[in-house]
């Protein structure tokens, strides 16, 4: 039986063709349905031209607008009652699709998705888990880093749950290991936040491993490390940051001299494997954690193996039911937060990863 | 007329090979006498080994104790009266050096720091500020990166002010553009503490650019980036994780094959180019503004250059009179926060940045 995913056609900067070749590639590969979610005459043309008769399980559902890059996530909520977003989502509130993929606006996706799908019983904030490269190979998954601002500590406690579950049915790491993003290992470093939520952490059924720094994130010692949504920004940009820079300094220094080009030519190879390493798009998006669905934020430049991945995650999400886990966990455990209801002031839905 | 610098001696990983060698380096090319703080005959020893009867201006301070990279920060403050830091800042504030610099455990160096020299008038909270490599070459200061965390809006209008001062007299930046650490650009973006904090910046009399992101850290768009102490530390190790994760991987890739290895060897100069671009030691360590003197901190695995550079900016520092300069401009402004003097309570003297 085939798995029903929407695809939000027109999310990526380069969009609708990375999506419909990522599309073609998931449905070769996957047990999925693809929805592509756009305006109908212009991303069905495509589509068609892309397949070349090719029969594959894609179909296409109109939406005539599309939610900018730069646009104000609360303006594009308020307004595009019937862009690809809120459509594709609108699907999977209906049940018709299991999950909801798009390489659009950040900030947008997860206010739309909030609205659309709501929160799941027990979760008092839905938090963005990225999944970060590290040195040793496994990714480390960062939550929030979706801007859910000033945090509170049972905030932080539920972000280790979903996050821990996240790893456990989708990435499939075993015995996750969960740490508190601080400023030292010893348990009276941090801030306020911090030093509250470390005792929740701490009793929670999970392998707790304390108190993380920013370095942790990609030297491959925990698999899930938990912050506010703040502060997880401020890590993402300033690793994609620096990231950027390291690549350019490389970049320019490598083609300054005959003889440094020519060792470059030689190294081609290992340059592609380097990249390979540093490569985000295997992991295929951030999911939004705690909504009622899945829903699968991948980056702006997503290329066809990132929209491919996106898919997958989405299908992977969905099989494991890691939502109706998430859900089971919280309904044994006292809410210590506002109920089972999101806040809709607590968050600040024009915050963006890309 | 030298100018007299206090060096710990017994700072860095190495210590104290890269402490006298920078010392010799910086009395050979710069107006200053340099006073060599650690174990009488040990150090001395040594330095007349390096010295090889060349007539230089350093001496040698006696001080018994080593406050350790791993020791913490309060327990050092209290037990060690006779470490090479407290000697070394006791110098500074009898006057008798214009600089204290050390390459040794930060919390620790922080907290004797303030305790030993006091903050400047109108100064609630010193903040340790880090200049960082960019992609245009100029380096950008972060502050704070020095733990204080949960800072008001009104400490981080001061560490703006530090900034914006140091960047201009020290790093002869004509006229600095400082930005706000936040997750996005537009105003309303950000938590509690840097929407309450944009105001206060806005009216200084700097060149604010307003909000800026992690990514602005590397591309050059700013001098200086203010932020609360945790987010600052937190910024500063991932970014130091994530270098550390690219060389790494750049490294492992290029020896994996023949080709590959032929490659590296004919690029080995554009390596070395690449490597300087992302060396910190040139900008010499990280300034503690807003202590009554100058002390500069630098990373534990500094070597010869880098404890040259931190003689050197303790050098600048004293002789711009950067610290009259942040004194005057408090005394102009109305007080906003608790005076003129620390709040003891408010830092974590045990944070670290190494």
């Amino acid at each position: 039986m085939l798995i029903d995913i929407a695809l939000d056609a027109y999310g990526s900067d380069k969009a609708p063709e990375p999506e419909i070749r990522g599309a073609i590639l998931a449905c070769r590969t996957l047990p999925v349905r693809v929805h592509l979610i756009g305006p109908e005459p212009e991303v069905r043309d495509l589509l068609d031209e892309h397949l070349e008769n090719e029969d594959l399980p894609i179909s296409v559902v109109h939406a005539s607008e599309r939610i900018g890059m730069e646009e104000k996530a609360a303006h594009a909520v308020r307004h595009k009652k019937d862009s690809s977003m809120r459509v594709g989502l609108k699907l999977v509130r209906e049940r018709k699709c299991a999950g909801f993929v798009t390489a659009g606006n950040t900030g947008a996706a997860m206010a739309t998705a909030k609205m659309v799908l709501g929160a799941l019983p027990g979760v008092d904030r839905p938090a963005l888990a990225t999944p970060m490269p590290t040195s040793k190979g496994n990714p480390c998954v960062l939550l929030d880093v979706g801007a859910n601002v000033d945090c509170k500590p049972h905030n932080l406690e539920q972000f280790a749950v979903m996050g821990e579950m996240y790893a456990r049915s989708v990435l499939k790491i075993h015995k996750p290991r969960v740490g508190l993003l601080s400023i030292g290992e010893e348990e009276s470093k941090g801030n306020d936040l911090t030093r509250d939520a470390l005792p929740l952490l701490k009793a929670l059924p999970i392998h707790f491993i304390g108190n993380v720094e920013g370095r942790d994130i990609f030297n491959g010692n925990a698999d899930v490390i938990v912050c506010d949504g703040f502060v997880g920004n401020v890590a993402l940009k300033t690793s994609e940051g620096i990231g950027r820079f390291v690549r350019d300094a490389l970049r320019e220094s490598l083609t300054k001299t005959v003889t440094a080009k020519v060792g470059a030519l030689l190294s081609r190879q290992a340059f592609n494997d380097f990249r390979r390493r540093l490569d985000y798009t295997e992991y295929g998006g951030a999911p939004l954690l705690g909504v009622r669905g899945v829903c699968i934020i991948g980056h702006g430049s997503s290329n066809d193996n990132a929209i491919y991945n996106g898919i997958r995650v989405a299908y992977e999400f969905a099989k494991a039911g890691t939502n109706e886990k998430i859900e089971r966990e919280f309904a044994q455990r006292p809410t210590r937060g506002h109920g089972a209801h999101t806040d809709p002031e607590a968050t600040n839905p024009d915050a963006t990863i890309q």
